[in-house]
């Protein structure tokens, strides 16, 4: 007995990662798509265009699209929405009941809205009841989780927070599957290189800082560092690759940085949970690693992998780090939140659901 | 009646850049290809693969391909050589009573071998007299260009000088003919970024200290500058993209930094020089350029295109530039600096030279 | 004083074409620009985005796009129309007496349209005063050119047709923007060919036997040859690469068919018109020749280039043919179609144009 | 207890497929490593450099590298050497008893070696009887596979057989990993096609005839069929797609071709081979499919899929065909050849190998 989920914005390229992450995940069934008024009332197969490798599972073939503002069964719902499709929808299904988690950054700095990443702020889950005492909610709540492009900053940095992180710099060569599909237009990124991407520079300031920053128990409080961002579009798939500089106030030797990435852990029950990777960090000590074709699926797509660490004769430091965009930085990301509030007793359905001590199965392999 | 001029390393990639660049030139006339053993005493059509688009002019086809170390006749000598064959056969070229232009690594960094740029640091030039004078040589020269990668770079800070460079910050986006042919394997770079180029990023901050220093008659003294270069492969033919945070101790505004690049014009007779762009920089207004591929050969690929100039949150300034890497960063900056050369009487030869009042004639055309 | 002429679809990749290739047109200057309800009444700088290389020119940017069905002036009219734009306002503007010469499909196959191509079927231009008789029109025409993927296959063919053509079997690659802007997502293309176009297979059979075929002064009569197409599409920017394998009834040798291409010449004015390549078809001796990206630039996009001749142990002749698609296979072929029509005097305010006896001036150079 | 197996050339791109592909096989361990003389006597890890994606196993990284021409105690050797160094070491290595799986072209065409292809030419494994006969070996055998490209073309030809298959026309689009590492060059293929790789359109004839062909017990008999093949390079990291067209003497109808294709299944014990998948060829329903990117890692890239099934005009039949070029055309091809010679007998030792009842247990999984 699996516990249903639902998935919002199902035939999308982000949609679509969700159901094949979700292919034989120990706890979560997929069992209701909800897309578009173009698509709601058909089968998947019919309104559905795969764009990731292989076919879509049998499983999902045949099932009814339901529309946008159904009402949903699943206790679970994970929306690959739009922006703009997001808003209000993510919000009435929370009240209705529903966990969602969302991908979209509709509501991310919404102030009772978490940003989960179970590995960098596991408190911040907390704020689920925080967020049920002043809405009146009883069983729903929404939780989000970052821009794509922040994942492998904010991964690469959770460990360091301990040296004092004072500012950050950041180029990005980001994958085109971040735009969705069809999204980047080839006649534009083939033998090119695009150095803008809308609203996201200004993303990475303000996520960053909400995701690496404190939570009292009923509020967040950003980290005070200055981040400054450079977002570019690169010609790879998959996977978004960071050049970061960083300015740490206590000076820690290259080793201590080292051992820092090697040393961390996420307190339980994360790194049991059935999407989390063996490592959430890895740093790779060929010098030219690590590369977006090459280390994207690293620990199924859940490890963000760094390499190149030296010194930064302005910041002090810098490396360069990356994680596959749409597992870790979106869809994988979403799932691991999920499992993490089934564990943390957020998702009531859950408490009585048979899963054997809620132990790690095994991996939901995406590929 | 032209100069005659000879490359070395003429079957390479750059060479080949030399030899598409040279035809039709209003001064200059290839007379003279060398190459390595197994190249020598050969047609250049028998030994060369043309790697740029179309195929080699036929005015060089049936040369016949001397050997490196060969007594050649031509005052001017490009070389295209890769840096450990450079070394010394550049320098006995020049005691030989030859003006040697390099692409070569291997003396950029020598004391008395200036890094010429010509609208950026056109005094430098005058370092032949003093190379002369050490080196108990005639005729004879050795004048480097930078690295291709510095080239954006150099250019695009050069207008800001005037409000005191104090750090810059670059992550760079680097087109695969930087490495020449066969070089990069599709299999790496195809779907992937590769974020490190031996040597690149030492050679970005000696150099660009070394050009965008000063000349005080006898020895240059570099640029007080702190510079943090990270270079990345990306899957683009041509052009090397830059992503630039710079701190100026003026603090001008983001409209004064526009107006400096904006009124950029280098001293006579730079501008009048054939090779010389209209534009040695160029701002674009639109949010999402300059891109490798569409702006690459703006002024017949000699111009450097910026764009993006934004405030930097840790630095002050930050924007994005973007040179062709084998034309303005290679090939078609040695054969503006020979034109420099001529123009300033450093060419012997060239004082009685047929070319009327050394005007510009017009643009050597890359395509 | 040049003749005006106008472009519908102007803001679409193949309008953009248009523009460049008119840019410094001995003959024609572009006039009037018509665009889709979208963009008509604003500046085209306000309504296009430039795809192309560089920059639109400054010469059309302050334009105001007109709307489609908007009076013209302009005595030819370009038509870069998608198919369900161009039916019936091509017929429309020729009833009202321009004469249009279109690149969309909607037309083709009209029993009186000529699908020309002034070097293949030089004679089809006076179905121009057949189509004037039926229709009753004066000073208008309508004349097409054919689909991008069949002008490599046609080039190549029409120097054989003496040979006699029986059975055609033609594998493209396809370059992206054949399918315009934004066209082809990336994230289809990207590390992938796709075996299928829709409805181009169907094309190119009844478009190259119309072509090939003869004109008996009233009518078209087609190639009776079996025409067997597969197109694929291919990561590769622009250009057109097609495999063919050809039956000839006379059996000739491979050198023969090399002479045949080798000594191919339209008949006069063809040659002296602007836009005419120097070589129509141009045979290349390397043996990995044509590509796309090297080759696809012969003749300024205008010349079609094979290569790889040999025996095909099925149909007796195999070979590699290559035209730009956007060039020749578009905007550049209805370009000289049109200098075609004005130097054969079906352009009627063309006889007392005051273009020195019609001679050839210079190529339009698209670059 | 697994059967120790030795790697000939296993640094390189095909080398490293095997490594890859072996990790976890059921019934082989990787034992010995052999490379050239440069990696003899040194670590895996010092002397490879990984180009597949992630890492290689560390159950290989510390192994020492064996020169070619060690003795070897692994009764089972796959080769992955290149052409030249293939002969005569992998004869040398059959002859001392070793069963030897080469991808290597050397051998191919050599009478009594069969191109073995489990699910099209099983009988052929009966060859190394009469090889073993004639060349006085006891339980030494040389085995090979074909090359990559006509795998997908002889895998959807197999079950047409029974059609009377008379004419094979072919256009590839093959993946650069085809070449191996380096390889190809980024300056060569980014933004183009190549139509022509050395000997490659020969190959494609002579093997196809015999794979297709029979055994009579003492001596295969070519296939009667005309075959013309033209060969591209694409800029596709893996996976041949293949436009094939073929003449079929019983004029099946559609119908029954792709009833040919869905019937098809190998003789036993071959379905039940470890690496051999569900499907041997699988048809694709969709109007754009097989692609590359998408389906080459079909059946963990044992699948040849199989699409667009249409009539010819000038053969019959037509379609489109892919097969991942380095496991199913190369390393995975050997191994299963491997497993089907120790089913078959042909591998002495295998006879008492606790292996139980040698049924399937799991199938190497590539990623």
């Amino acid at each position: 007995m699996k516990l249903e989920v639902a998935i919002l914005g199902a035939t999308g390229a982000v949609g679509q990662r969700f159901i094949q992450l979700l292919q034989g995940h120990p706890w979560f069934e997929v069992a209701e798509l909800v897309g578009s008024e173009r698509s709601a009332g058909r089968r998947y197969r019919d309104v559905s265009r795969w764009v990731l490798d292989g076919s879509a599972p049998e499983s999902v073939q045949d099932k009814i699209v339901l529309p946008l503002g159904a009402k949903l069964r699943s206790p679970i719902v994970f929306s690959a929405l739009p922006k703009e499709a997001a808003d209000p929808i993510e919000m009435e299904l929370a009240a209705a009941g529903h966990v969602v988690c969302t991908n979209a950054s509709a509501n991310r700095m919404v102030a009772d809205v978490p940003l989960l990443l179970p590995e960098v702020n596991p408190s911040h889950i907390h704020m689920v009841a925080e967020q049920r005492r002043r809405r009146g909610w009883s069983t729903g709540a929404l939780i989000a989780n970052s821009n794509c492009t922040i994942m492998p900053v904010v991964m690469a940095l959770a460990p360091l927070r301990e040296f004092g992180i004072q500012a950050i710099s950041t180029v990005s060569a980001q994958a085109i599957s971040g735009a969705g599909h069809p999204g980047v237009s080839a006649l534009d990124i083939l033998d090119n290189i695009i150095p803008f991407i809308s609203g996201e520079e200004e993303k990475m300031s303000a996520e960053s800082r909400k995701m690496l920053g404190d939570f009292d128990g009923t509020r967040f409080e950003d980290l005070e560092a200055v981040v400054s961002a450079s977002c570019n579009r690169a010609p790879v798939l998959d996977g978004h690759l960071v050049n970061i500089s960083v300015r740490l106030r206590e000076q820690p030797s290259l080793e201590a940085v080292r051992a820092a990435w090697d040393g961390f852990r996420a307190p339980d029950p994360v790194p049991s949970l059935p999407s989390a990777p063996e490592h959430a960090v890895l740093y790779l000590e060929q010098q030219d690693r690590p590369q977006p074709r090459r280390d994207r699926m690293t620990g199924n797509g859940m490890t963000t992998t760094i390499g190149r660490l030296r010194e930064c004769p302005i910041l002090g430091y810098k490396f360069v780090a990356l994680s596959h965009n749409t597992i870790r930085g979106a869809a994988g990301c979403s799932i691991l939140n999920a499992e993490y509030l089934c564990a943390s007793g957020y998702v009531e359905v859950f408490a009585d659901h048979p899963v054997p001590n809620r132990q790690k199965a095994s991996l939901a392999s995406p590929v």
